[in-house]
């Protein structure tokens, strides 16, 4: 099945802001397993949003669209699709409502030019928006499933998923020729650590039932796997889907950090609370990236102390009792050093555990003995024993610092649930670095 | 002149990375006021390739192009183009020297396929790649200009702004119909501080000249201006250029914080340096974003002492000495507090200027004294006079951490260079929480 997604305003062709519907609408259908071919923008002109229409109808079976929902003028998607297929737009009593109630709620008076927002060509199947005015739309064009949903990411995102996907699983489950209805289920198995082709290797045999299949994706320096699972029923395709899930839980263990939207932060901000622990930051190299990460999750002060970001020699002995001999002896980049940050960060902030970071982003400052990319990560735990590690990751300095942040982050975690604290290893080498996805060498 | 962005590949189809190339394309096209009509992209399909070169000739006149220019099988760009055209591909002697000094340079043997690289359709005019190994080329069809650069964003955005605007420039210059070919010459001026609809009134009567327009940007929290001039020669455009860029600057004084790439960190670290003080920093409701913003420029240690988060009231005592009977009076989001940690973090650091933010981002924390939104910013000098100012900034917790943020780096610039500490004023209220840059895409 080929998708098309349509994103539709001025203000895109503008490069004002940075299309992310497009990638999300991509992505999401990808969960099902449905992939797009073909990415357009176009003006709020009638006939080049009409051009683009008819050519996605013609060489797309899914079109998502999104934008020109809106109440004003150059909101034009509704009108030109209806005149596009040659329907004319009705009124949806249903909608009308739905937005006069959505504006008595919110204590304002409907506009008259609001109203328009609830006409759709004959024979669309109205899309509920219940955090924001512009209601979406189904139509079915010459075995063509059109979309249309509004540009606010936030409104875009709740329709496609709570809507959208679930219409789209039907068609696909029900299409090809089949007698019954099926129905797709998936999921997204969030893992750091392991590269693609040794998580594709070592999964190899889990999707061996012909109604699963296994996924992959990268968004650096995570590896995301996608799962998804058809059956004749949700409760079957979510019990083939849970085997699948399970098996690769047992396979790679702690490598799996979260699902779906469960951020390395959130899910060790999680955790902390379950344990009723807390946590405390000593940064160098990351300069202060893994707290703001931290700091990111709403309700983070219930298990994050603070933390400290400690780029002169000076600031680590006075914020942190760092000992000046041991700076002077070692370097600010070395093991000693790292594990007298973290345990200095414990006792100053008097948390349960206290992560250290300390190394060269790059893209100067190193040496032979010292390159580029080295970096020492620590954790110290008031009841239990520290650990370091040493760690080349040649890659860029942001890159460098996101890695070491994320690597630092998921040490706190498995440290919480008493598995062994590994680096990322065996990450596949990407080209092109400013793009997400990819990985480094364990030093 | 009507321009299209057509981006070529796989990866961007699958949403795996949000594609920021289009919009940065754009966005340079705009500040040679060519407007962006239609952005397409496709995956690595020939027929599909050729397919939207067909379109992007026959409805725009300059078409830029990236992706596809790689070594690799699946790289099709060059070789499909030239057949779409009707054209041979042409060995460029010049462009294969080239490449094999660059492999000479990295230490590395060239391998066969990037021979490849060297191939271009007949006629075409070759565009240097000095940071990777896949050089750009332009060929004019039918009177469209078809400008090929690779995706690699580092890559594509020094190719775009050396070799390819100034061909675009070039071409609107002498278009039209006119005699003699003009020069078009442009810069962007970063404002912090003022609203979008503000600075077009205060500059209404800047670009009286017919030759000199004036655009405008919002990249949140920033608005960015595009004085752009139109002359016969380089010489004449710039100095048209310079007359406009002086007159904002006249007019808005400290509000222009940087030309063109100066991040306002980057602006911050020159200053510094150039006063040879140092800073630190102390931030609660930030959690180490300034610390993040100001450390993600290379060499920053000489200039930044380091920071403390400072999330527990216990922790803005231990840390940074702030009085507990203080904390227990005025709560921890107040302007005693605010000054105590500035002046802490100074203290601490042994730094010349600290600067602090406290404040309750949200969602949760507010109350009808200390509502969301409420934030205290306080700089503290050792040579001057402290400053605390009480804001309320009614947006998401990810912004509000953003607008804090840069409004306290910017307190530190104004300071310096001896002006008024303003906060953002009369700021244009935007929705779509999760798009960057400026506006949200309507509904």
């Amino acid at each position: 099945m080929k998708a098309e997604v349509l994103t539709i305003g001025d203000e895109l062709l503008r490069g004002e802001i940075v299309d992310s519907n497009k990638s999300f609408l991509s992505d999401r259908l990808l969960g099902l397993d449905v992939e797009t071919w073909f990415h357009s923008s176009v003006r709020d002109e009638p006939d080049d949003i009409r051009d683009a229409f008819l050519r996605a109808i013609d060489r797309a079976e899914v079109v998502l669209v999104s934008g020109g929902l809106g109440p004003t003028r150059d909101d034009l998607t509704t009108e030109v699709l209806a005149e596009t297929v040659g329907r004319k737009l009705v009124l949806d009593e249903g909608a009308l409502e739905a937005l006069r109630a959505f504006f008595a709620n919110v204590g304002r008076e409907m506009a008259k030019n609001n109203e328009k927002q609830a006409w759709f060509p004959e024979g669309a199947d109205v899309l509920e928006n219940p955090i924001g005015t512009a209601p979406g739309f189904m139509i079915e064009e010459r075995g063509t499933l059109v979309f249309c949903m509004p540009g606010v990411p936030r409104e875009l995102f709740k329709m496609m998923d709570e809507q959208v996907l679930p219409r789209v699983a039907r068609k696909l489950g029900g299409g090809a020729g089949q007698a019954a209805e099926r129905v797709v289920r998936a999921t997204l198995l969030r893992t750091f650590g392991m590269g693609e082709s040794t998580l594709d290797a070592e999964l190899s045999d889990v999707a061996k039932d012909g109604d699963v299949t296994l996924g992959f994706r990268t968004a650096f320096p995570d590896n995301y796997l996608r799962p998804l699972a058809r059956a004749a029923t949700v409760e079957e395709a979510d019990t083939k889907l849970k085997g699948v899930c399970d098996a690769i839980r047992e396979r790679l263990g702690a490598l799996v950090y979260g699902e779906n939207d469960d951020t390395l932060e959130l899910v060790v901000g999680r955790e902390l609370t379950k344990q009723g622990k807390t946590l405390a930051t000593a940064e160098s190299c990351t300069g202060g990236l893994i707290a703001e990460k931290l700091t990111d999750v709403p309700g983070s002060s219930e298990y994050f102390c603070g933390g400290v970001v400690v780029y002169a020699n000076e600031a680590k002995t006075a914020l942190l009792g760092v000992d000046e001999a041991m700076l002077a002896e070692h370097g600010a980049v070395s093991e000693p050093v790292a594990l007298a940050m973290a345990r200095g960060a414990c006792e100053r902030f008097g948390a349960d555990l206290g992560i250290s970071t300390t190394g060269i982003s790059g893209p100067g400052g190193g040496s032979d003995e010292k390159p580029v990319g080295l970096v020492y990560i620590a954790l110290h735990r008031t009841d239990g024993p520290a650990r370091c590690e040493r760690f080349v990751f040649p890659l860029d300095r942001g890159r460098h610092r996101q890695l070491t942040a994320h690597t630092a982050l998921d040490w706190v975690r498995r440290s919480l649930l008493g598995v062994e604290l590994v680096g990322p290893s065996l990450m596949r080498r990407q080209g092109g670095a400013s793009t997400p996805g990819g990985g480094a060498q364990r030093g």
